[in-house]
């Protein structure tokens, strides 16, 4: 099988998430970065690219001359995908022209800024047939997948409640007047959105929720904070949900919990068991019956569904870790686009990434989130309708 | 010093907490258990104090006839105190006329039904002067004090934001239903009062928030929940809180969470540095400043402040846990009502427990978070305000 | 049931263990405390008995007079047991003297300062037909108890490795010099006996193999090192083990180990299955069978065997402790004792405490590993006859 | 700067190991695989490269064709690295004849059979002047760098006693009858050498000693043992270990441990300070200083040696892992093949993997270890002499 010609928007000199997607892409050697934009700054654009190697006829100094020089290319060479890794305001306008040039979408989260845009890019890619994935990282991790398919499988019975956190504390000071690139434009919300906090981890957290318990929203009550001196948006919020069928929910999302790295947790409870997930201790898995000891699934053990088995690549005891989990999503995509290309239909264990689907109900959540902040509306409704 | 006298009402055969009650009050010498009424059923009462070793002249079919004979006793025969370990419905009749007749209360939490009902108490109280102790046990935690000290000492800074966990499974299916005394008493609105779960655990939440941060409420927003087919109570809440200052917060209780056994958590946010403790492994506890690794303190070990050495019996690593706490409030209790005798001030380590009017303080939240559930208001305003 | 009258010897101002006695044996209030001769100091002993609400008569300047004195009272009064808690080195006389005089013997562990000694208070035991309790008191943990009986029923198979550890570190700077009574003490060969760490601690760690596994010992390699400047005894031991049948076995014991408070661990491989304990957390025990997750036993759940919930007096996830272990030993002391009055057998579940017996094996093992630690011959004959 | 092309013999199809050196080597774009001799089977050989998309001419069936056909090759094309990832029994001739024809070798451990062979591999590649690698591959973990670091700057003071354990049940049951490739030949003494368990997973517990402590051992005493009926390498094995200088060791490996998946820790304690680190949570270290609470440091945080934050790719919280970890070898081979060729010497941070004298002190201990397992001499002269 042929490699994946990819190109790259964002991610250039200084940033962090594009060189965590060129080494994704990379690990299993599905894909070929190919071209590149880098920047939003033409000349660091370029040498970036330099940097890493681009041949000097595909390192472009903008997206839009990418874009017009790749379909100036014969098919056999021209990117098939393109990874965006800007900052938010950027997904949507990139996303919907290459979309529309019938290239492939692999976007950071949080998806764009609007659900009238996430719907504007799924009307997009209905009408190009294009694959849209949004690098929702952690569905990729073994044990989420596990969770997923124990919860799928009504091993836990009827979900009663689900509670996420994301911890993290590297904005509890003010570290966005330092130079600090990625402060900057996070806590920006021209550049950010409507949502800090909630947006760069909180739309993690969303989706977590949705892909491990299939649960749907129906309302929400949302407090949103700004802890820090002089901050437009949120770094910290916590929320109340409510989901179709009577199941209650709980999200705390925040950027000044000092102490706390990358700290995201899910717990589910079931009227038969319950589980738990801790993302800095990724391979595990700890179930509990009504009956019974407490256990603990690792990564790569026996017992464990496929779709767990097949995102691991170690023997378990053997820790795998964010990087692999990242890759998993690019498994996913490679399977997507070589079905697509091939005119075949996926296999149940192929095509495992989120969607452009998972992105839209994220955007869905946020607005819904920050309309429920400025509310006196105690139960504000918030069922995503799927267009 | 002489032992303290006491009598008990309530805690008799079947019962939980009447036994650890004595077992706390014995630990460290200071209390006799000399008269009891401990049963609201008679027979049961008077079988249940000859089981316990109580002599047959006090050991009462019910507590009105130990009031009236202990009081017929002298001084230095008479119990000094009595605790009050009954079905949540009784503490209030129960303590109100022991109050009054000048005996000290050491009462089970939650304090009462009504916050009208603790302000009559307040009141009773302060007529008569006894002292008066609710036991919220999980303060008698060394690390717990420590928290508590830490965070006046003012080494987390400014208190942002506040995580209180409360998490049990063992309501999770239909145990009323099958003969279990307590699950019976405490999903039943007579006796448990407004609140299910929350009063039986919420409230120990509720006071571990106030404890450890000194924070007053000023606005929540509740989501209470009866999963239980049939059940009138709440066995799962999810509150949303703010209190004066600025500073938010978060409280969880379940009594439906599968595989969770007494799963209490508190996490403490400050713009200076985080903390993190855990009931199921007290003797730890996680502080995290801005700059630096991760600390972990333990029980008994030098730095801790003087409240908590003094709440610890053993060197470090030899656990102390759920008893030994409950002990240091009986502690704490035997230092008040001898330095009342003796007519002397207490010293700054001495009565170290929850006073009547942090059980005051419950019942307002506990009433607080029965009509947010109640209602459509976002955010009901829940300042306390003590008599 | 009458509570047993102990008297006591050692224990008085400064020490540690004599407290922790008291409270164990006060815990369920099986015993009273009537007579001591709490220091080899007479004033001391004296003074300490004062403080501790003795009266005069039986507040003892030495054990001597105590032994004189309490043969002279009527049986219903004498003491019926008597707790010794000295350094090592008095071990032997107080037991022998109280043992031949009808006196039941709960002594502190090491038993004594050599086998000969144990045999001889064997022979006296036998003699008088007194209990004869030894305060391993780690083999009181209900957890420890369910390892012991997982391993009995046969759930892990054919045992063939045993791992234990018992790491502290408070001496890893001469405190001794310093006025630490313990550490004093515990250094001086004339007081310590012939080992120093080993028989601190590596005495608890040999009896929790034994308690757990039930494996009898035929060779042991040790290596003991004193770190300390100057000093005489070990206190770091690192001893490879081999047991009748095949089962090999580590046990390491040092107090060196700085950072590391009370840290015993035991871990057992069999054919079928593993487990592991830690002391710090001491309410967990992990069961690891050949197939499924690794499963976590938790104290007082459903499941676990009689003996383990027999010594639990809480629901789960309400933590106990060292005091709680310790008091289980009394417990089956006095079950021991109520039944050799009343001369009747005791119940499978009763009478659970290690005895004279495992004193014994200690002392065997304690001078097995001094003699290998000195010798060139690399597997030393080190199995234990019973006498 | 070019990448480095490489071969590699074994890996094929069914292999483990193989695919991860490609990952590792893959992970940071520094190395190109373009040739191979996968299977000591021409067909299996051939089919594996195939499917690994190997050019045909570079698709070798054996290793001596691919040495010659390489050879004959132009240096620009040639390989100039080989990976030999085989059963240990071919390490040592593909070693040395790709060694003598000045290609740079990276060579999974046990490095050889014999320290005689080790020597010789020493001397050639001394002769020829190429870079050897061995990949013990958990000294490119972060916090393992970060270990040595601490002790090599003497944060610990003098070490006194290092725990090695590595623990591992895969080989409980008879895995090696059932078509399970990588136990038979590692239970086979033909091909995994004198040892067995020692061999696999003992070798990376030695170097994990030697590489953060620096300690160089002067005896050792050893116990091995094989539990699996009929095996005749060791399953299992306890060595006491003493160093030159005064400290002392203790190094533990098995197979048969159930449920222990990969489960390598080290211990080291200090006269300062104390550390421990774990496999299966790599991404923390455990300090214990003499005074004040234990501390947690995290991979990737502020304070920690510059060496342990190279070897970080992710901000903390973002867990990295074993693949990672393999890479960071990678990452030190190709530094140290580049200034090679560039004729300048490493920079400090450069060049940071275990070399062939590492490989060849674990080949030194390994057959001491069998020669102490055999003798009735307790403490064996185990020093290593380089040559």
């Amino acid at each position: 099988m042929q490699k994946i010609r990819y190109g790259m928007v964002g991610g250039g000199q200084g940033a962090l998430i594009g060189g965590l997607h060129r080494k994704a892409a990379a690990l299993e050697g599905q894909f070929d970065f190919v071209a590149g934009a880098l920047s939003s700054n033409p000349e660091k654009s370029v040498a970036s690219g330099k940097e890493l190697g681009l041949p000097n006829d595909r390192n472009y100094p903008d997206w839009q001359s990418m874009l017009v020089a790749e379909l100036a290319l014969p098919l056999e060479r021209r990117i098939q995908a393109v990874v965006i890794v800007t900052p938010n305001h950027l997904h949507y306008p990139v996303a919907k022209a290459f979309a529309a040039a019938g290239i492939h979408i692999i976007c950071d989260k949080p998806l764009c800024h609007t659900l009238e845009q996430a719907q504007d890019l799924i009307r997009t890619t209905r009408a190009s047939g294009v694959i849209f994935a949004v690098t929702h990282n952690y569905t990729g991790y073994p044990m989420v997948r596990h969770a997923r398919d124990m919860v799928r499988a009504g091993t836990l019975g009827q979900i009663r409640k689900v509670i996420v956190e994301y911890h993290q504390g590297w904005l509890a000071t003010a570290l966005e007047g330092t130079g600090h690139k990625q402060a900057d434009w996070r806590v920006d919300p021209a550049r950010s959105g409507l949502v800090g906090a909630m947006g760069d981890i909180g739309s993690h957290a969303e989706n977590l929720i949705h892909t491990i318990t299939g649960l749907e929203l129906s309302h929400l009550c949302a407090d949103l904070t700004a802890f820090g001196t002089g901050r437009m948006l949120d770094d910290d919020s916590s929320i109340l949900l409510r989901f179709e069928g009577g199941a209650k929910g709980v999200l705390l999302a925040s950027q000044i919990a000092i102490g706390h790295e990358n700290d995201l947790r899910i717990r589910v409870f079931g009227d038969k068991a319950s589980l738990t997930w801790h993302q800095e201790n990724p391979n595990e898995l700890i179930f509990m019956p009504l009956e019974g000891p407490k256990q603990t699934f690792s990564k790569g053990s026996s017992g464990l569904s496929a779709a767990a088995l097949k995102a691991s690549r170690l023997p378990p005891g053997h820790p795998e870790a964010f990087l692999e989990a990242f890759a998993n999503l690019y498994v996913g995509i490679a399977e997507a686009i070589w079905a697509k290309q091939d005119g075949r239909t996926l296999t149940p264990l192929e095509g495992d990434f989120p969607t452009l689907q998972d992105g839209a109900r994220g955007m869905h959540f946020l607005e819904k989130t920050v309309e429920s902040a400025g509310s006196e509306v105690k139960w504000l409704e918030a069922k995503y309708q799927p267009i």
